[in-house]
């Protein structure tokens, strides 16, 4: 795949020399490493959202999205609270308010809620989005993932696999863009994603300043960059099963839920 | 997709009523809930394995089932030896041969070993199917999700996790019948294929007295079948991310591995 225009707006950093040797990388040279895994990992590039912000999808596609991605939403606050327990006062002190972001000041407010107010703006019943029931397999396997790539292993890794919010500012800037123009019926459920504009920023400077500072040898720094990796992984993988099952070539695994059949306002 | 010969000769089990009631199911009613669990959800129906029953899967096709399916292969010693830790005496004493018949009694033998030179065979090399680097990340997350499943919730359900080899022993008779018509390079590397013929049969056996003898109600009667059920989409969903990548549409996630670059034997 060729590297298209928002691909270049994401990552349009100067060149920083990497450099092959062992030697600890500078704050410049782990940052331009961490991009490069971006460019090439990230899924701002997977096939599915090309089409998405090429307003290719149909409802139906959206709606298989929003519906999968709940259950990544819904195990945010949960891997950030595995996060918070692993850490010392003061790294929860600066940790917790991603919980709160999630989880919000009381019903009905949050990321979660907001997610399902998406959910709600595009024809999906909140309650059979929240029991999970029809996320697809390949999608909860890769979510699921999140758990041991934050409970085992070193504290760092846990921390740097939150580090695709490096890209996803700039990644939801242009898919508000996007979806105000392409599916303009989305157009009242995008909350989530304007307060995300903020809170990515504050979180991926956060983690990068922390895992940097942390990171005292070539090997720890490479830790960081094999947890980004892996994060990305997990990301792609949502959007494979996702373009597998309702794109191309179609093919549903069993059990799984057809949105052209249950009038949900397709 | 429609139910082909092959799918019909797995399961030619006259239909038993299994009812929708809320009473414990006898023998032969819960083996019929669990066949037809297999019948809609084992992996014999996906299309990459009709394809490769068919002939019609490149021999680099081939080589990515066999690489990607080593790091399943290489998982069922841990997630049985995981189950062994959670038996009484007696039934570990009878669950261990599991382990034994996928370490060997020595270097050179078991399973394992036996599915690297069905690797070596298909022109693979030993070391790089070992290494498990180029495993997909989506084959990767769904196998990972078998240790949660044995691991985590009830006894019950990690034995009834392995209740997929009701069906495996007919799909592996058929498949070896395929593999020498249409793959005859293959036909030196069949030897785990044709140990698994026993081994399952009386894996299968024990397992399901086992978990019959065991559950007390009908709660924990849908509880091995929810697990046969979890079990058959992390199967499914190996075979998924093999198609998506490399049949149709042929999309490699970042970094994925390209066999006909490789010069293994393609």
């Amino acid at each position: 795949m060729g590297h298209t225009a928002v691909e270049r707006t994401i990552f349009e950093r100067p060149e920083t020399e990497v450099g092959d040797g062992s030697g600890l990388l500078s704050r410049e040279q782990l940052l331009a490493k961490l991009h490069a895994i971006g460019a090439e990992r990230y899924h701002h590039r997977h096939p599915f959202h090309l089409r998405m912000h090429e307003g290719k999808l149909t409802r139906g596609q959206i709606q298989a999205w929003v519906l999968n991605r709940y259950y990544y939403q819904q195990m945010i606050p949960i891997k950030d609270a595995i996060i918070l327990s692993r850490g010392d006062a003061e790294f929860r002190r600066a940790w917790r308010k991603r919980v709160v972001d999630h989880d919000g000041t009381g019903p009905g407010t949050g990321g979660i809620e907001c997610w399902l107010q998406l959910a709600e703006t595009c024809g999906l019943r909140r309650e059979m989005v929240e029991s999970c029931e029809h996320v697809l397999p390949a999608a909860r396997f890769a979510v699921d993932s999140y758990i041991p790539l934050v409970s085992d292993g070193p504290f760092l890794q846990a921390v740097a696999s939150s580090l695709t919010e490096l890209f996803s500012g700039k990644l939801i800037a242009l898919r508000m863009e996007f979806m105000n123009q392409h599916y303009p019926w989305l157009s009242q459920g995008l909350s989530y994603f304007k307060a995300r504009l903020t809170q990515s920023r504050e979180d991926a400077e956060f983690a990068f300043a922390y895992v940097f500072e942390h990171a005292r040898t070539r090997e720890e720094q490479e830790l960081i960059a094999a947890a980004l990796t892996r994060k990305c992984n997990l990301l792609w993988a949502q959007l494979d099963a996702l373009y597998y099952a309702y794109v191309e070539p179609g093919f549903l695994p069993p059990g799984g839920y057809r949105f052209e059949e249950h009038g949900d306002g397709l």
